[in-house]
């Protein structure tokens, strides 16, 4: 293992962190907060511990697979660890452990809280809150990536341990290339929404974090009421159910688009599937509410494809409070909660194209029963998947599935019920946010223990790193040798 | 497909439906009860319409792996079909549906009741209820192999596709000859059981019945409190803890057991693996009693190894209200109704081994990510585990969870409550019977509408036949041809 190479991109990764608490600084500075110092403490330490790793003498700059997912992973630690000081610092949080919950809900954009009077933080504190999730949602790396162009080669593997989904596309045949489109699309489109919502009557502080929590697929709010503060403005919902939707497609299809391939974005599998779950789910749900709640078709129309839209792209904005709909409607988020978005988007879940995998390698494996000898390829987007993704694929099914039950397990003792216990699990590790019962979106994260936080938090870690580079680190055997 | 011998294998099947079908007759003769009637009413129906299928000239005796499928599949579903008549004619369940869940339920060893009052019905009907499960637990074409020497080799595919596993081995060279040790183990452990009950005090009537269904591990009890009843009596209680676990293991580690070679069976991964759930998770629920519901330490102990030894092995017997124990306790015993007993025992649920190989797949693929191209086998009981059995293990994952998700959604429609649609879906899917919350083991499945009722039926058929049978005889493109 390059440990030499892993401290390096360790020590850059601190240094960026120190950068972007430079602007929750500048937030407090305007609005004449006092806690701008306690930001600038914190990017000071952070720049402090990364100094040294950036100044390590490289003897080879070759990066293997193994030390891309051991880069990664321990660098999100890292951000997750340094991320919780300004949340102590300001005294917003001041238990670090619950801090420590907040920003990897932060960063891994999964948006559950432990907070319930977020109008009472200073806006230093809340722009740090959503930038957390700004910045976990393309992937620090991955910006790294796109700023760094002498890392070569092995960038490539720190992009695909960081980007989600089963199969990693590159838009250009440079990955540095590749990342720079990428953080423009996400910039454009953060600016984009920013606008619109301005236009259609926030505030420009909401406007911006809500602009950068949408497209992280987050999920924080600024208010104690979440996106339901705006209900009587639909204009403002349907924005965010637009961008909620967009921000969970393959960001390749958003070049493509812009790029005038109309056709083949059109003709996109995965893009179709994605559309036709979230149409069917809306559907559903819209009749169980229509039927079982008695609410008018009009409102439920408004309440079911804003829902859908914020679960499937594991955002977990709530405008109404589905822990409190019909048990039907409610089944339907948790099974949207596992699917997930498209790969490539910034949502978290198994992802639409994992699943089409899987259906067909199940399909596969039917077929063989009559036809034994029978070799068959499973294909995506009409080119050849590998046997290995297809096995991976399968791997991580199991792992989720084993990942899921210890989690309920484990929060489970702290006597909830059963339904928080495996929602609350799942919910972290899709990186949705709010889960049901008592830990519905209207309610919060604060009744659990610490012990419950600290493994939800690191359940969240491992959903958006998509478990693997998590297993490697902790795996002792991977350090020898 | 070979039509002709589907429809002889059918016929002969519900030949053995008859045959079974006069035993409740006869109880209910000697019971002075005038419904063995109805008994001999249905064993006429049932040999009348097999007796065509008998008859059919076959043009040639060749079984392949999808006839096999086909036959188990639909031999189950007529079995089901004709079985649910009894209740109906006798009055005891009048509505169909009902009777046909409670008839799946039965052979599939499941043990759901939608019955409230056990009691109050005829001895006939309680003997008919649990033989359907005692019929189920090794399966009616495993007999019907043992039985029927002249089937050939095709008789491999039969066992194949009723006998639970992943991988299914042959305890002597001659299929007919293993179904009919496998019977004679059944048969013995079902006598040995007979007695102990009757002399720890239970009358004959329940020893039979009780005996049934624990050695089937089905659930099914003829009193209205099921074993809590017996509550008073440890020693009932400790047998049937005793044969509860010996049903769960792999019916060879009987034979090997029989057969002298202790060491062997000692050895065994599975066995080992087993016991090794059922301890530790006997001591976290005993643990859990103690300290968050201030149960004694040794009732903790009694009540957490049998509610453990009857839930791994989907038996689903109670004497306890589990539905009322804290949270973590109910948890473990949901994820033990995943797990499920060994290969080739008559338990449900996923089974050992194919936990063993989904772990060791998961494993090799981590190692995969720093030895890209290092070939490993996974190996089980030292035996090469073939990468086909590999791969169906992980696709049977997909399905499971896929058709657990879509079982959820379907009965959440009744509004019962998340942890209620969930845990149904599973414990039908897995064969284990009882609940949690409002269908717990101390309610029914009574409050489920028959939507609902006819959906969980159709998942312990998916369940008991390990999935792709049923899928098979579904999909209409393995009709063509």
């Amino acid at each position: 293992m390059n440990h030499r190479l892993i401290a390096n991109v360790l020590g850059y990764t601190m240094l960026v962190e120190a950068g972007f608490l430079l602007l929750p600084m500048v937030v407090a500075l305007c609005y004449g907060e006092g806690d701008w110092t306690s930001f600038l403490l914190c990017a000071c330490i952070c720049a402090i511990v990364g100094w040294p790793g950036t100044r390590i003498k490289q003897k080879r700059r070759q990066m293997q697979r193994r030390d891309g997912y051991v880069a990664v992973a321990s660098a999100w630690l890292a951000l997750s660890l340094f991320g919780a000081l300004p949340y102590v610092f300001t005294g917003a949080i001041p238990h670090y452990i619950n801090a420590l919950f907040e920003t990897v809900s932060g960063l891994t954009t999964t948006g559950s809280t432990i907070l319930t009077e977020m109008e009472s933080l200073s806006h230093g504190v809340l722009f740090w809150r959503s930038l957390t999730q700004w910045m976990g949602g393309m992937g620090v790396l991955v910006l790294f990536v796109a700023l760094m162009p002498k890392m070569g080669v092995g960038a490539v593997y720190l992009m695909r341990a960081e980007s989600p989904g089963p199969i990693k596309s590159k838009l250009v045949p440079k990955v540095g290339e590749t990342a720079k489109i990428l953080y423009s699309i996400y910039i454009g489109l953060t600016v984009l929404e920013m606008i619109a919502l301005r236009i259609a009557g926030m505030g420009w502080f909401e406007a911006v974090n809500h602009a950068f929590t949408t497209l992280a697929t987050g999920g924080f709010s600024v208010k104690n009421a979440g996106i339901a503060y705006y209900n009587a403005t639909p204009a403002i919902i349907w924005i965010i159910t637009i961008f909620t939707f967009l921000a969970g497609v393959n960001f390749s299809m958003i070049f493509w688009l812009i790029r005038g391939h109309i056709k083949d974005v059109l003709r996109n599998e995965e893009l179709r599937l994605y559309t036709a779950i979230v149409v069917v789910s809306t559907l559903l749900i819209c009749g169980n509410l229509c039927v079982q709640s008695g609410t008018t078709f009009g409102q439920s129309v408004t309440d079911a494809v804003f829902q859908t839209a914020t679960i499937i792209t594991t955002t977990g904005y709530a405008t109404k409070d589905f822990a409190s709909w019909p048990v039907f409607s409610q089944t339907i988020l948790v099974i949207l909660m596992f699917v997930g978005g498209c790969a490539g988007s910034t949502a978290g879940g198994f992802k639409i194209s994992r699943i089409q995998i899987l259906v067909k390698s199940l399909r596969r494996d039917l077929q063989r029963i009559s036809h034994p000898n029978h070799v068959s390829v499973i294909t995506v987007e009409g080119q050849m998947v590998e046997e290995r993704v297809v096995t991976s694929a399968q791997a991580y099914t199991v792992a989720y599935l084993l990942i899921l039950l210890c989690g309920t397990l484990a929060v489970s003792w702290d006597n909830l019920g059963f339904t928080e216990s495996f929602v609350s699990a799942l919910t972290c590790l899709s990186n949705v946010g709010p889960g049901l019962g008592r830990l519905g979106p209207m309610a919060n994260f604060a009744p659990l223990s610490y012990f419950s936080k600290a493994i939800l938090s690191f359940l969240m870690l491992l959903g958006r790193l998509e478990i693997m580079p998590i297993l490697i680190l902790m795996s002792p055997r991977w350090w020898k040798k």
